[in-house]
């Protein structure tokens, strides 16, 4: 049974009217107050099913709020915050002059992932400043664009996960109509675009949602704030909120996969989860669209059902992020094994995750101290996105260093083939490709005091241990968030050209060669040698060699060299130095 | 992967020495206080998974305490509190002269039930007493006895939810000693005896754990106390904790099934969920022994994962309770549709549980105030248990209300006919063989007289809007437990005794009808007729026809009546007055 429900938000009918609707069961009465272009005051009609709804004489960009018994608030479904959390909502017309009704989505498995922060990608720090640098992206070989959070959120620097009116597009980034024209020109160039979105919990700030109806639990907890009523009485009208907003995403702004935040922080005991509605929801509007439309889940579950179909108890993503890769790579590459990188620092683990997708599957983990996860049943490939950095890996830590801060550059070309060359999806974080040595910090810009100096104390005590190396930088500062940016000048640079010329070739490699194209898992034999530290994958015909020591290592393994970082054959041996590898086919 | 561990509690290795362990992480040093038969103090040894461990010189009959740090507290693996929650442990032995060595335990479709509360059943409310009356249920066509719960709990008068020493048979019942005595006397006679154990909380007084160990966490909450750490932090103990209770009621008690209670409110994030360890571990449990064990839900999630494979993302539980069976019963017969009744009384609704196993597969509860369930994938009538009274049902009435105080004697038939000729495993609650009408009322019996209070003013509370019609009677009262006990003189009186023999007449069809025998649920269809109250059910060869309304009805049914309740052949009719039942043959 498909959830359903009615159209939320501002609806632009025609030229002169809007409809608006809310579902608000706490409220006998809503009055919808329009503050632009001309001041006016509207009661709305309550139905049976708990929605305030009324039609008016208004057009694109009026601003308006709801009037709950004298208040003033933004509408919970908004599609435009011009003034921020706090100020009036503006109506957004579906109207826009798109360009790519050929755009059909790509296959899942061709998704080659770039993930960016929309504030620090550029100086501009916009939806639109985006667009210069699409090309320039599919010339490097990605194919699908992921933007962290854009849900608006108090003042203008966020990570995105503060985000309170789900449905409207950061106003400082250029709102509805700037995320449209990105949208339109990623496919223009044929590239994807997908968006981040959080239904586990909503921001601190400017959140009203409670005030209009039962949103909210207390019958859970989330780490981050109230825990959203997906399994409580009147719980369906609020997962709609949720279905809908994951549904207007694609229909009015044609994003192409949705990349949902902290699944494992959904706690819901319904014998339909919340997030099954979502995912079937999506799935259904792709069919019905032909469009090729699919959903991530962001897990630390390492439960195979949520890489599952519906209709084996699965909670039916297409695809999920990856973290056992992610640590496995960065505690043999950093030496790193404190914190959640404690059990992960053998190669033979990164072996583990490369024929089967987790590296716990069931045994004891020393820093969640229990046993964790079950193997995974499926042998795709691409139901996993694998990264050696992103946005959470580099910015949880202290300072926000990045790999490029870490390691040295001969390093990078290590990691770049690890991610590129491996069976899954891959994915960078913006600036990986070229080295980027910028931090990613953890920035907010809240404006209520008492929350500012909660979020820095907050932080503070997160690393109270590390207090050795130094403090962590104030989020409220905007020199944190400006040190966050790219410094693309840094590609004049020889060492950062050639690591991008490096992910360049090996995008094309791997998209043109059979045997790694293929993300069949059973086809991948690892052989990890954690004395010698190095690691080798046989995909078919092709081999790769990583040497993760500091020694030369030979190899009996004859064959032509595909691409290396210093590898080389002698006779019939391969010779890989310390820090190098070697792409080699038979 | 099986979750193993150590063997907990006192163990008797001979004559002269018992080795005792628990799992006692948060200590760093526990010490053996033994208080009888001569008192001394051993220190424990520490070991690296957290135990404490020793053997001594002593045996059977020994009571001890564990020291921690200068507070005596009872083994939270204790088998036998003769003092009571706050009193020493006492050291059982394994050895019991059991008769039953060829016992296989029955096959799962053979279960009908007969749920019974020690304290209430008997006027000396112990194991022992039940013992002469088990030839009675034997004869009365019972093969199952399922007991509430009987870990050692705060008093001497308690349903058993309140029990917090999981090992420990409860003293007052008889202990250790009884409860073997008991299950050997079923064993005997070709019955099987069924426990109701409790892993979802423990008991507010005598509640010790948290000073041993993470038994608990404060990450999620539950209706009646502190959350079982399954899934967090050293949670592998704790769930073995509680799976070596399960496996100990099988091995050392001969238990034949578990009845899980409330796994709805378990919170628990695992990919492989502690209920999935419960169960897998009783299973393979049974296979070891080459007896036939089983283990039942109670749950109220109409989730079908609850009685699904753990190969398949299930819990793995052989059988389910189903509520919305009684409910459906409940509200046609009593034409209640208050609070969870609400939703359930149509016909039609009881014959959609008849061919289906749930009533709510996903469509709107009113009660719950949003979508409800989700279809069961099964089609074997032996996952479902079904009753028209259960402990709960009854006994969470205000004033603990039989069917039999408030419906007519005929009425009782067709409950009878209802219950034992439904295609899913059949229990009664104790008494309703012969229309008991003695209440089944919540009483308790704890020392601390703040909980005392707060579970009176609890009661109070709860029915705070029932008020008119009388208050609830106080749980602390001895006068509130002994009128929950059973009156078996009634018996001298015909209606009693006749409605016991319809019931054994009822088993006996059951049994010997090939038709009805089979609980294959794809062949049954069930016709309801909402405006005559009528349902007619087809089973094979064999038509049960239930006339729920006022007047007579007549159906073109021909055959042969098998057992009836006033319904009578008229040519190729079938008349079946109003508040009767027939079976007919084909």
């Amino acid at each position: 049974m498909t959830l359903e429900g009615p159209r939320l938000g501002a609806h632009v009918l025609d030229a002169a009217r809007t409809e608006f609707r809310i579902w608000a069961p706490r409220r006998e009465r809503v009055e919808l107050h329009i503050v632009a272009p001309r001041e006016q005051r509207v009661p709305m009609t309550k139905n049976d099913d708990g929605c305030h709804e009324v039609i008016v004489e208004v057009g694109e960009g009026a601003r308006y709020f709801y009037d709950l018994d004298g208040t003033d608030r933004p509408d919970p479904a908004s599609r435009f915050q011009p003034e921020g959390v706090h100020g009036p909502s503006e109506v957004v017309s579906d109207a826009f002059e798109w360009r790519d009704a050929g755009w059909r989505g790509l296959a899942l498995e061709d998704y080659v992932l770039y993930e960016l922060h929309v504030g620090t990608f550029t100086e501009e720090g916009t939806f639109e400043a985006i667009i210069p640098h699409l090309d320039e992206l599919k010339e490097l070989g990605i194919t699908a664009v992921e933007l962290l959070p854009v849900a608006q959120f108090p003042g203008e620097r966020n990570w995105g996960y503060d985000g309170v009116y789900v449905g409207a597009a950061q106003g400082s980034y250029g709102g509805a109509r700037g995320l449209k024209r990105l949208a339109d020109a990623c496919h223009e160039r044929g590239l994807a675009l997908v968006l981040d979105v959080v239904y586990n919990h909503l921001g601190p700030e400017g959140n009203y949602l409670s005030e209009f109806g039962p949103y909210f639990t207390d019958r859970y907890r989330t780490p981050w704030g109230l825990a959203l009523n997906f399994d409580g009485p009147q719980s369906d009208p609020v997962r709609w909120f949720f279905v809908h907003n994951a549904l207007q995403w694609i229909d009015e702004f044609h994003i192409d996969a949705l990349r949902v935040d902290a699944v494992h922080a959904i706690v819901d005991h319904s014998a339909v989860p919340f997030l099954q509605d979502v995912t079937s929801a999506v799935r259904t509007r792709g069919e019905e669209l032909g469009r090729r439309v699919y959903t991530f889940a962001e897990s630390d579950l390492n439960d195979p059902r949520v890489i599952t179909e519906a209709e084996r108890f699965g909670l039916g993503f297409d695809s999920q992020w990856m973290d056992d890769f992610h640590h496995s790579l960065h505690a043999i590459l950093t030496g790193e094994s404190d914190g959640y990188y404690e059990g992960f620092d053998k190669i033979s683990n990164l072996a583990r995750v490369l024929e089967s997708g987790y590296l716990y599957a069931g045994q004891y983990s020393s820093y969640r101290q229990r046993r964790y996860g079950l193997a995974p049943k499926t042998k795709d490939g691409a139901q996993f996105v694998v990264f050696a950095q992103n946005h959470d890996q580099i910015g949880n830590r202290m300072l926000g260093d990045r790999l490029a801060a870490l390691l040295p550059f001969e390093r990078l070309r290590v990691v770049a083939a690890a991610v590129v060359l491996s069976p899954f999806l891959p994915m960078l974080f913006m600036g990986e490709e070229y080295g980027e040595p910028a931090p990613f910090q953890y920035f907010t810009s809240h404006s209520d005091e008492a929350l500012i100096e909660a979020v820095r104390k907050g932080r503070l005590e997160e690393f109270d241990d590390f207090t050795w190396s130094g403090t962590p930088p104030d989020p409220h500062d905007e020199e944190t968030f400006r040190r966050s940016k790219l410094n693309r000048s840094l590609l004049s640079q020889p060492q950062h050209r050639e690591l991008r010329e490096l992910y360049r070739e090996l995008f094309r490699i791997r998209r043109e060669t059979p045997s790694l194209r293929a993300l069949d898992l059973s086809a991948v034999k690892a052989e990890a040698d954690d004395e010698r530290r190095t690691l080798v994958v046989h995909r078919g015909e092709c081999t790769i060699v990583f040497n993760f020591g500091k020694d030369e290592q030979s190899f009996a393994l004859p064959g032509t060299l595909m691409i290396e970082s210093g590898a080389r054959i002698e006779g019939d041996r391969l010779i890989v130095p310390g820090g190098t590898f070697a792409l080699i086919a038979a």
